[in-house]
Protein backbone atom coordinates (compact mmCIF):
# COMPACT_ATOMS: atom_id res chain seq x y z
CA UNK A 1 0.00 0.00 0.00
CA UNK A 2 1.41 3.64 -0.88
CA UNK A 3 1.45 5.55 2.03
CA UNK A 4 1.11 9.73 2.94
CA UNK A 5 4.31 10.81 4.93
CA UNK A 6 3.85 14.55 5.79
CA UNK A 7 2.41 17.58 4.43
CA UNK A 8 4.97 19.43 2.32
CA UNK A 9 3.86 22.40 1.68
CA UNK A 10 1.01 25.12 1.89
CA UNK A 11 1.22 27.23 -1.10
CA UNK A 12 0.06 31.14 -0.66
CA UNK A 13 -1.03 33.52 -3.50
CA UNK A 14 0.28 36.85 -3.19
CA UNK A 15 0.31 39.84 -5.32
CA UNK A 16 3.86 40.87 -4.23
CA UNK A 17 6.44 38.43 -2.98
CA UNK A 18 8.51 41.06 -1.57
CA UNK A 19 5.57 42.69 -0.05
CA UNK A 20 4.50 39.35 1.53
CA UNK A 21 8.24 38.49 2.77
CA UNK A 22 7.45 41.90 4.53
CA UNK A 23 5.39 39.59 6.93
CA UNK A 24 5.89 35.86 6.47
CA UNK A 25 9.93 36.61 6.69
CA UNK A 26 10.45 39.64 9.00
CA UNK A 27 7.61 39.64 11.09
CA UNK A 28 6.62 36.28 11.53
CA UNK A 29 10.09 34.75 11.32
CA UNK A 30 10.08 31.97 9.06
CA UNK A 31 13.39 31.67 7.08
CA UNK A 32 13.19 32.45 3.07
CA UNK A 33 16.39 29.45 1.91
CA UNK A 34 15.23 29.12 -1.81
CA UNK A 35 13.26 30.92 -4.67
CA UNK A 36 12.45 29.45 -8.09
CA UNK A 37 10.64 30.95 -11.23
CA UNK A 38 8.07 28.03 -11.89
CA UNK A 39 8.08 28.81 -16.11
CA UNK A 40 4.92 26.10 -16.74
CA UNK A 41 3.10 28.39 -14.07
CA UNK A 42 4.44 31.43 -15.01
CA UNK A 43 4.78 32.35 -11.48
CA UNK A 44 8.20 32.95 -8.98
CA UNK A 45 7.87 30.39 -5.91
CA UNK A 46 9.50 31.28 -3.03
CA UNK A 47 10.23 29.17 -0.40
CA UNK A 48 10.12 29.24 3.92
CA UNK A 49 10.76 25.75 5.52
CA UNK A 50 9.60 25.39 8.91
CA UNK A 51 9.96 22.09 10.74
CA UNK A 52 8.95 18.84 8.13
CA UNK A 53 6.79 21.01 6.00
CA UNK A 54 7.63 24.46 3.99
CA UNK A 55 5.05 27.48 3.22
CA UNK A 56 5.38 28.58 0.01
CA UNK A 57 4.97 32.23 -1.68
CA UNK A 58 3.38 32.08 -5.24
CA UNK A 59 3.40 35.50 -7.35
CA UNK A 60 1.90 35.13 -10.68
CA UNK A 61 4.47 36.53 -13.40
CA UNK A 62 2.07 36.37 -16.11
CA UNK A 63 -2.24 37.54 -15.66
CA UNK A 64 -2.90 34.40 -17.83
CA UNK A 65 -2.29 31.36 -15.96
CA UNK A 66 -4.31 29.46 -13.30
CA UNK A 67 -2.87 31.01 -10.42
CA UNK A 68 -3.59 34.38 -11.34
CA UNK A 69 -6.98 33.73 -12.17
CA UNK A 70 -7.57 32.51 -8.71
CA UNK A 71 -5.93 35.66 -7.47
CA UNK A 72 -8.23 37.73 -9.29
CA UNK A 73 -11.11 35.96 -8.58
CA UNK A 74 -10.53 35.22 -4.49
CA UNK A 75 -7.78 37.60 -3.74
CA UNK A 76 -4.43 36.46 -2.27
CA UNK A 77 -4.44 33.67 0.20
CA UNK A 78 -4.04 29.63 0.94
CA UNK A 79 -3.64 28.16 -3.01
CA UNK A 80 -3.53 24.67 -2.17
CA UNK A 81 -1.81 22.28 0.23
CA UNK A 82 0.70 19.19 -0.59
CA UNK A 83 1.34 15.97 0.75
CA UNK A 84 4.48 13.51 0.51
CA UNK A 85 3.81 10.33 -0.92
CA UNK A 86 6.19 7.55 -1.09
CA UNK A 87 5.10 6.11 -4.34
CA UNK A 88 2.93 8.80 -6.26
CA UNK A 89 1.90 6.36 -9.12
CA UNK A 90 0.60 4.18 -7.21
CA UNK A 91 -1.12 6.48 -5.16
CA UNK A 92 -2.80 7.75 -8.46
CA UNK A 93 -3.71 4.28 -9.21
CA UNK A 94 -5.29 3.91 -5.65
CA UNK A 95 -7.27 7.13 -5.98
CA UNK A 96 -8.44 6.45 -9.45
CA UNK A 97 -9.77 3.40 -8.96
CA UNK A 98 -11.81 5.26 -5.95
CA UNK A 99 -13.26 7.48 -8.20
CA UNK A 100 -10.92 10.59 -7.26
CA UNK A 101 -11.29 12.76 -10.08
CA UNK A 102 -7.80 13.76 -10.33
CA UNK A 103 -6.38 17.42 -12.57
CA UNK A 104 -2.77 15.23 -13.36
CA UNK A 105 -4.06 11.36 -14.29
CA UNK A 106 -0.58 10.71 -14.28
CA UNK A 107 2.88 12.79 -12.26
CA UNK A 108 4.22 15.91 -14.22
CA UNK A 109 7.30 17.54 -13.17
CA UNK A 110 6.79 20.78 -10.96
CA UNK A 111 9.51 22.88 -8.76
CA UNK A 112 12.68 21.25 -7.88
CA UNK A 113 12.33 18.77 -10.03
CA UNK A 114 9.80 16.88 -7.98
CA UNK A 115 7.06 14.25 -9.56
CA UNK A 116 3.88 15.92 -8.86
CA UNK A 117 -0.07 15.39 -9.70
CA UNK A 118 -2.82 17.54 -8.52
CA UNK A 119 -6.31 16.16 -7.31
CA UNK A 120 -9.13 18.15 -8.48
CA UNK A 121 -11.52 20.26 -5.43
CA UNK A 122 -14.56 18.83 -6.76
CA UNK A 123 -13.33 15.27 -5.20
CA UNK A 124 -11.55 17.05 -1.84
CA UNK A 125 -14.76 19.63 -0.98
CA UNK A 126 -13.45 22.53 -2.07
CA UNK A 127 -8.88 21.96 -1.56
CA UNK A 128 -6.61 22.01 -4.33
CA UNK A 129 -4.64 19.35 -3.02
CA UNK A 130 -1.11 18.05 -4.57
CA UNK A 131 0.74 15.16 -4.35
CA UNK A 132 4.38 14.89 -4.93
CA UNK A 133 6.88 12.05 -4.64
CA UNK A 134 10.55 13.39 -3.62
CA UNK A 135 13.25 12.43 -6.06
CA UNK A 136 17.08 11.77 -5.67
CA UNK A 137 17.58 14.56 -8.23
CA UNK A 138 15.77 16.94 -6.55
CA UNK A 139 18.26 19.47 -4.32
CA UNK A 140 20.54 19.59 -7.25
CA UNK A 141 18.10 20.63 -9.50
CA UNK A 142 16.59 23.41 -6.86
CA UNK A 143 19.74 24.79 -6.61
CA UNK A 144 20.49 24.74 -10.40
CA UNK A 145 16.83 26.67 -11.05
CA UNK A 146 17.69 29.15 -8.62
CA UNK A 147 21.00 29.87 -10.34
CA UNK A 148 19.57 30.39 -13.16
CA UNK A 149 16.65 32.70 -12.24
CA UNK A 150 19.45 34.72 -11.20
CA UNK A 151 21.52 35.15 -14.39
CA UNK A 152 18.02 35.04 -16.30
CA UNK A 153 17.23 38.35 -14.40
CA UNK A 154 20.36 39.45 -14.42
CA UNK A 155 20.66 39.29 -18.06
CA UNK A 156 17.27 41.39 -18.82
CA UNK A 157 18.00 43.65 -16.15
CA UNK A 158 14.56 42.18 -14.57
CA UNK A 159 13.54 44.49 -11.27
CA UNK A 160 13.04 42.12 -8.84
CA UNK A 161 11.94 42.38 -4.79
CA UNK A 162 14.74 43.20 -2.61
CA UNK A 163 14.20 39.96 -0.70
CA UNK A 164 14.49 37.76 -3.89
CA UNK A 165 17.33 39.35 -4.43
CA UNK A 166 18.94 39.13 -1.28
CA UNK A 167 18.68 35.14 -1.59
CA UNK A 168 19.95 35.26 -5.00
CA UNK A 169 22.91 37.26 -4.02
CA UNK A 170 23.82 34.53 -1.08
CA UNK A 171 23.91 31.96 -4.00
CA UNK A 172 26.07 33.69 -6.56
CA UNK A 173 28.17 35.60 -3.77
CA UNK A 174 31.12 34.11 -5.36
CA UNK A 175 29.90 36.15 -8.90
CA UNK A 176 31.39 39.11 -9.27
CA UNK A 177 29.04 40.48 -12.23
CA UNK A 178 26.18 39.89 -10.34
CA UNK A 179 28.01 41.52 -6.95
CA UNK A 180 28.39 45.08 -9.13
CA UNK A 181 24.66 45.09 -10.28
CA UNK A 182 22.42 43.98 -7.70
CA UNK A 183 20.91 46.02 -5.10
CA UNK A 184 21.89 46.40 -2.14
CA UNK A 185 20.64 43.98 0.58
CA UNK A 186 17.88 45.87 2.65
CA UNK B 1 13.15 35.47 21.30
CA UNK B 2 10.26 33.20 20.80
CA UNK B 3 10.68 31.06 17.95
CA UNK B 4 7.80 29.46 15.84
CA UNK B 5 8.10 25.36 15.80
CA UNK B 6 6.08 23.71 12.95
CA UNK B 7 2.64 23.93 11.03
CA UNK B 8 0.25 22.21 13.70
CA UNK B 9 -2.54 22.02 11.46
CA UNK B 10 -4.10 23.47 8.42
CA UNK B 11 -8.40 23.62 9.21
CA UNK B 12 -10.63 23.23 6.25
CA UNK B 13 -14.44 23.99 6.66
CA UNK B 14 -16.51 21.53 4.56
CA UNK B 15 -20.28 21.54 4.41
CA UNK B 16 -20.70 17.77 5.72
CA UNK B 17 -18.14 16.17 7.80
CA UNK B 18 -18.84 12.77 6.93
CA UNK B 19 -18.96 13.22 3.42
CA UNK B 20 -15.70 14.72 3.81
CA UNK B 21 -14.07 11.93 5.49
CA UNK B 22 -15.46 10.03 2.66
CA UNK B 23 -12.24 11.44 0.68
CA UNK B 24 -9.65 12.98 3.65
CA UNK B 25 -9.81 9.49 5.39
CA UNK B 26 -11.50 6.56 3.32
CA UNK B 27 -9.67 7.29 -0.02
CA UNK B 28 -6.90 10.18 0.86
CA UNK B 29 -5.61 7.93 3.45
CA UNK B 30 -4.93 10.04 6.83
CA UNK B 31 -6.46 7.97 10.40
CA UNK B 32 -9.29 9.99 12.36
CA UNK B 33 -8.11 10.63 15.80
CA UNK B 34 -9.99 12.72 17.60
CA UNK B 35 -13.41 14.61 17.23
CA UNK B 36 -14.29 17.74 19.58
CA UNK B 37 -17.05 20.05 19.44
CA UNK B 38 -16.03 23.57 19.67
CA UNK B 39 -19.11 25.31 21.51
CA UNK B 40 -17.36 28.64 20.94
CA UNK B 41 -17.41 28.49 16.83
CA UNK B 42 -20.56 26.13 17.00
CA UNK B 43 -18.67 23.63 15.19
CA UNK B 44 -17.49 19.96 15.33
CA UNK B 45 -13.98 19.57 14.72
CA UNK B 46 -12.47 16.21 12.89
CA UNK B 47 -8.30 15.70 13.61
CA UNK B 48 -6.05 13.56 11.06
CA UNK B 49 -2.66 13.96 12.03
CA UNK B 50 0.03 13.31 9.52
CA UNK B 51 3.56 13.43 10.45
CA UNK B 52 4.10 16.24 12.94
CA UNK B 53 0.96 18.24 11.82
CA UNK B 54 -2.74 17.86 11.74
CA UNK B 55 -5.73 18.53 9.10
CA UNK B 56 -8.34 19.65 10.22
CA UNK B 57 -12.27 19.08 8.70
CA UNK B 58 -14.25 21.95 10.39
CA UNK B 59 -18.49 21.50 10.19
CA UNK B 60 -20.08 24.62 11.39
CA UNK B 61 -23.60 23.48 13.39
CA UNK B 62 -25.51 27.15 13.11
CA UNK B 63 -25.32 29.49 9.98
CA UNK B 64 -24.32 32.14 12.36
CA UNK B 65 -20.95 32.31 13.12
CA UNK B 66 -17.76 32.88 11.30
CA UNK B 67 -17.00 29.68 10.22
CA UNK B 68 -20.34 29.37 8.42
CA UNK B 69 -20.62 32.45 6.69
CA UNK B 70 -17.06 31.14 5.44
CA UNK B 71 -18.97 28.45 4.10
CA UNK B 72 -21.53 30.89 2.53
CA UNK B 73 -19.39 33.43 1.13
CA UNK B 74 -16.48 31.02 -0.40
CA UNK B 75 -17.77 27.70 -0.23
CA UNK B 76 -15.97 24.54 1.28
CA UNK B 77 -11.92 24.82 1.14
CA UNK B 78 -9.03 26.15 3.53
CA UNK B 79 -9.79 27.73 6.51
CA UNK B 80 -6.44 28.94 8.13
CA UNK B 81 -3.04 27.50 9.19
CA UNK B 82 -1.83 27.09 12.78
CA UNK B 83 1.71 27.76 13.87
CA UNK B 84 2.85 26.37 17.07
CA UNK B 85 5.10 28.65 18.73
CA UNK B 86 7.08 28.13 21.85
CA UNK B 87 5.70 31.63 23.54
CA UNK B 88 2.85 32.58 22.33
CA UNK B 89 2.53 35.95 24.87
CA UNK B 90 6.32 36.76 23.60
CA UNK B 91 5.42 36.08 20.02
CA UNK B 92 1.97 38.44 20.05
CA UNK B 93 3.95 40.88 21.41
CA UNK B 94 6.75 41.03 18.86
CA UNK B 95 3.88 41.00 16.77
CA UNK B 96 2.33 43.78 17.77
CA UNK B 97 5.19 45.88 17.78
CA UNK B 98 5.64 45.47 13.97
CA UNK B 99 2.23 46.58 13.53
CA UNK B 100 0.85 43.47 12.83
CA UNK B 101 -3.39 43.45 13.35
CA UNK B 102 -4.04 40.87 15.59
CA UNK B 103 -7.61 39.43 16.25
CA UNK B 104 -6.68 38.29 19.46
CA UNK B 105 -4.24 40.18 21.29
CA UNK B 106 -4.22 37.94 24.18
CA UNK B 107 -4.37 34.38 24.26
CA UNK B 108 -7.89 32.50 24.01
CA UNK B 109 -8.51 29.04 24.67
CA UNK B 110 -9.22 26.59 21.68
CA UNK B 111 -9.52 23.16 20.97
CA UNK B 112 -7.96 20.66 23.44
CA UNK B 113 -7.34 23.38 25.76
CA UNK B 114 -4.67 25.09 23.69
CA UNK B 115 -3.81 28.61 23.81
CA UNK B 116 -4.64 30.01 20.73
CA UNK B 117 -4.43 33.76 18.88
CA UNK B 118 -5.42 34.72 15.15
CA UNK B 119 -3.37 37.19 13.12
CA UNK B 120 -6.14 39.04 10.75
CA UNK B 121 -5.94 38.35 6.86
CA UNK B 122 -4.82 42.14 6.23
CA UNK B 123 -1.62 41.61 8.12
CA UNK B 124 -0.81 38.58 6.00
CA UNK B 125 -1.64 38.76 2.66
CA UNK B 126 -5.05 37.52 2.74
CA UNK B 127 -4.20 34.40 5.16
CA UNK B 128 -5.93 33.67 8.41
CA UNK B 129 -3.22 32.63 10.38
CA UNK B 130 -3.24 30.98 13.83
CA UNK B 131 -0.76 30.74 16.89
CA UNK B 132 -0.45 28.17 19.30
CA UNK B 133 1.24 27.26 22.52
CA UNK B 134 0.84 23.89 24.09
CA UNK B 135 0.19 23.09 27.49
CA UNK B 136 0.73 20.04 29.69
CA UNK B 137 -3.14 19.57 30.19
CA UNK B 138 -3.61 19.13 26.68
CA UNK B 139 -3.98 15.46 26.10
CA UNK B 140 -5.96 15.39 28.66
CA UNK B 141 -8.26 17.94 28.04
CA UNK B 142 -8.94 16.37 24.74
CA UNK B 143 -9.70 13.12 25.75
CA UNK B 144 -12.10 14.89 28.15
CA UNK B 145 -13.32 16.81 25.56
CA UNK B 146 -14.68 13.87 22.78
CA UNK B 147 -16.22 11.65 26.04
CA UNK B 148 -18.53 15.26 26.76
CA UNK B 149 -19.45 15.01 22.83
CA UNK B 150 -19.61 11.57 22.72
CA UNK B 151 -22.34 11.72 26.05
CA UNK B 152 -24.15 15.21 24.71
CA UNK B 153 -24.89 13.40 21.42
CA UNK B 154 -26.16 10.28 22.70
CA UNK B 155 -28.52 12.26 25.60
CA UNK B 156 -30.43 14.21 23.13
CA UNK B 157 -30.12 11.88 20.65
CA UNK B 158 -28.51 13.53 17.95
CA UNK B 159 -27.78 12.11 14.64
CA UNK B 160 -24.13 11.84 13.76
CA UNK B 161 -22.34 11.19 11.16
CA UNK B 162 -21.34 7.60 10.71
CA UNK B 163 -17.59 8.47 10.70
CA UNK B 164 -17.81 10.53 13.88
CA UNK B 165 -19.74 7.85 15.65
CA UNK B 166 -17.12 5.29 15.16
CA UNK B 167 -14.58 7.30 16.74
CA UNK B 168 -16.93 7.96 19.34
CA UNK B 169 -17.46 3.93 19.94
CA UNK B 170 -13.84 3.68 20.12
CA UNK B 171 -13.44 6.09 23.08
CA UNK B 172 -16.72 4.76 24.39
CA UNK B 173 -15.58 0.94 23.76
CA UNK B 174 -16.51 0.00 27.55
CA UNK B 175 -19.81 2.17 27.74
CA UNK B 176 -22.69 -0.54 27.79
CA UNK B 177 -25.13 2.28 27.00
CA UNK B 178 -23.49 3.61 24.25
CA UNK B 179 -22.76 0.25 22.52
CA UNK B 180 -26.62 -0.58 22.45
CA UNK B 181 -27.79 2.94 21.03
CA UNK B 182 -25.03 4.06 18.38
CA UNK B 183 -24.98 2.78 14.59
CA UNK B 184 -23.03 0.13 13.34
CA UNK B 185 -19.62 1.36 12.00
CA UNK B 186 -19.42 1.56 8.72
Amino acid sequence: MPTIKKIDHVAIVVEDLDEALGFWRDKLGLPLNHVEEVRDQESIVAFLPLGESEVELVQPTSGENGVARYLTRRGPGMHHICFEVDDIEAYLRKLRLSDVRLINEEPVVGTGGKRIAFIHPESTHGVLVELYEITSEEPQIRIDRARELADRALASGQVMAAGVWGFLRGLRAQDDRLKKLIEPER
